[in-house]
């Protein structure tokens, strides 16, 4: 049987793909700062090699956003005549590492300890990058494909896919598939694997609140004007309510209720407060009232603080008024919220509370809308039976709380259903400092996405 | 008369002290760089050797801090028999220049632009440590000094005079007196003279908030657990009430109320909250109800966000829920709070008022006590009464809102009244680039102490 032999494939190439993994890890492709703009392209080239080298064809690192965008890597398998074109997504760029202080290793030296590998992307998301594209090697090498593959391999997902949605409605009739498989994604714990089913929307907004025209001695106008850093705090403080709701007005207007039949469900998943206080490393969690946590992490909207900035902020004292003071926040949406509408609805809040003491902007910097998948496809059985099989447990249907875009992009431009299943783990760090992956899901990955492939076309 | 003499001396050699200003002015003796130590060095030279000219006696560069700190010169005068002896200080360290680029000129090579003198230290305080050894001058070279008189120039105040405590202590004997002359300071207008009474005190705190054990992915831990900078913010946001009042427990209990004829007192200065608000550059001001804008600064105890930090601060948007978020924040204190008692009002409030969901530490840089002079001496009349006659107007009693902690040392190491009269103005761009000084005052600063020294005398 093909998929035996794709699978031993896989198996007997363990220890050269671990070996490309480090290779992939070692390049510091962070999108979101100029100065990487050569090692992304580095990236794109690798991977490109990499598709090339195992038999994909029609490689094309391709621009984006005219050129000013990151480059995006794109392949193609076209000979499964009669069978379905599945559109395999995945991402190559990482996050920054500050605070670099923080790493126990070198974040682009990938440093295996026990089970685990070290790296900035390593889970989020070059081990699954990686895994489905030695998924599609072992098949290409067995010669066992027998469904139409189109490869996208983006270099811009960390700075939110600026161009993601324009480039899809470019390509939009080379791109034809008939569902796409997001592999940006995450298992429910180290042994259940997860089908992703919804995705929360993001919008980013910087905030600056302007006081004095320059920055002032404490001790001489301390007292007498409104410190714009203590209005910054009033103004955050007060976009939580007491019961940890969101107080930006009509904010929760459109939020979907869940039903008791997806509240069960969430509540197969085997999160306790307890561990999900551990993941994070905190002695007691919070949150908005009446919600389990893992209704609150992906089926309820939320408004965090990114960043703050006033004033002096090095090492001891020094007594200045600062002239202004800046915040990052972001809210996840979950559906039928609009990101268009929210931008709005924190003008709102800010003109409804700001003194008139201070000047105040905000910046959006991203506008992500939520995702709901259909959960009820062939290929959405596909998916289920793959996991069942790579690792003997059913996989549980999944609300994650964070935002693919592209998740969106896909659904929306190309008009398919999309599969969304990954095998990072939510204490793995990502965008945080020690970032890392379980190697074990590495290997069942490529085994999961090789079973996906196959079944996609042998169980209709 | 003798004064006459003295004054026009002093008259006569105007071409001369303000060449010896351009002199003092051009030596770059910045503190706080050790890069500029020689010419601290320098500097406490070039005093020296004008205080040996003018017939100073017992002339002493001494080292401070066990040689590690700056040095400080010493001279005295000591043949007025059966006359009180006055204590003299002024420094001749200055702050650094920067930023640079902000200068119209270079910031050593004094400019002069009408009646106004350009170069760091000008206003703080070379143009008034020389004008008091120029009154000197004058007094000893028309042989009309008829007080004792010991000169202390520091050479490190404005890196917060670490050894000066010590070095009064260790001097006790030698530095004994009636009364200090403290020419570190400012006047009301450009010609209305102050005499200052108070000085706020200052503690300062940095204060952690910490959430999770590592930054965390917004996306997916948002809405679960506390955000620490959230919490940073409503902490921040509780500390003041709707009336501007700092929140902290017991803060106001000791604060000494104005009498109201030191609030009419205060009335007299030259300041309106529009001229205020145009110094400060803001368009509305702002503080505790029912002060004016006189007493927020002078007389009422504030608390101020210096600086605040959490999460990611570059450029762009990074989705992180940070570990840890960090304010920087001082409290002004007035007669009689107590530095002491601060750090433990502040931890109060944090043990209130920080939910269980987060730690918190305090540390504290700087636990300076306000000061409150004695305005009722022979000394502080004798003051009154040389601004009076040079000015031709009565000075106003000024409370100053920030904190000069040699006042503190001369008035607590030595026992004695101090005098705090100076010739600087609050927009002399202090610590700012184009630092700057009205050269008017030089001269009527060097008549107003010839004639303070013979008062002290003669009007007992």
């Amino acid at each position: 049987m093909k998929m035996m032999d794709a699978i031993q494939y896989a198996n007997k190439q363990r220890e050269k793909n671990l070996d490309e993994l480090k290779e992939f890890l070692a390049l510091p492709t962070i999108s979101t700062l100029s100065e990487h703009r050569a090692d992304v392209q580095r990236g794109a080239e690798w991977v490109a090699e990499k598709l090339r080298g195992m038999g994909m064809e029609n490689i094309a690192i391709m621009p984006t956003g005219d050129g000013a965008g990151q480059p995006l890597v794109y392949a193609e398998w076209l000979h499964a005549s009669d069978a379905p074109t599945i559109l395999v997504y995945g991402h190559l760029d990482v996050q920054p590492v500050d605070p670099l202080n923080e790493w126990l290793t070198n974040p682009f030296e990938p440093t295996i300890v026990g089970d685990w590998i070290y790296a900035r992307g390593a889970s989020d998301m070059k081990a699954q990058t990686l895994a489905v594209m030695k998924a599609l090697e072992a098949l290409l090498k067995t010669d066992s494909l027998r469904v139409n593959i189109k490869v996208i391999v983006e270099g811009e997902e960390e700075v939110g896919s600026p161009n993601f949605g324009a480039f899809l409605r470019e390509y939009k009739e080379k791109l034809k598939c008939d569902v796409a498989l997001n592999c940006d994604s995450q298992m429910a714990s180290q042994d259940l694997p997860s089908i992703v089913y919804g995705l929360r929307g993001l919008c980013y907004f910087e905030i600056w609140v302007y006081g004095p025209a320059q920055d002032l001695h404490s001790g001489l106008f301390g007292g007498t004007i409104h410190n714009p850093a203590q209005v910054l705090c009033d103004l955050i403080s007060g976009m939580h309510d007491a019961a940890g709701r969101v107080t930006l007005p009509h904010f929760y207007d459109e939020v979907r209720e869940l039903s008791e039949t997806e509240r069960a469900e969430l509540a197969r998943l085997p999160i306790t407060d307890e561990g999900w206080a551990n993941a994070a490393g905190v002695s007691a969690l919070w949150g908005e009232k009446n919600f389990s946590v893992v209704e609150r992490a992906g089926a309820r909207p939320t408004l965090e603080v990114n960043g703050l900035y006033a004033g002096f902020i090095g090492e001891g004292s020094k007594t200045v008024l600062p002239a202004k003071a800046m915040a990052k926040i972001s809210t996840r949406l979950v559906p039928n919220q609009r990101p268009e509408k929210i931008k709005q609805q924190l003008e709102d809040y800010l003109r409804a509370h700001a003194p008139d003491t201070v000047r105040w902007t905000v910046e959006q910097f991203a506008a992500g809308e939520p995702v709901l998948l259909n959960r009820d496809s062939r290929y959405v059985r596909a998916a289920q039976d793959a996991l069942q099989e790579t690792f003997g447990v059913a996989p549980v249907f999944q609300l994650l709380g964070w935002s693919v875009p592209v998740t969106n992009s896909l659904n929306d431009e190309l008009g398919v259903d999309v599969v969304v299943m990954g095998f990072g783990l939510a204490d793995d760090g990502t965008h945080g400092p020690n970032e890392h992956f379980y190697l074990p899901n590495f290997y069942r990955g490529i085994e999961s996405y090789i079973r996906f492939f196959q079944n996609c076309e042998e169980k209709k």
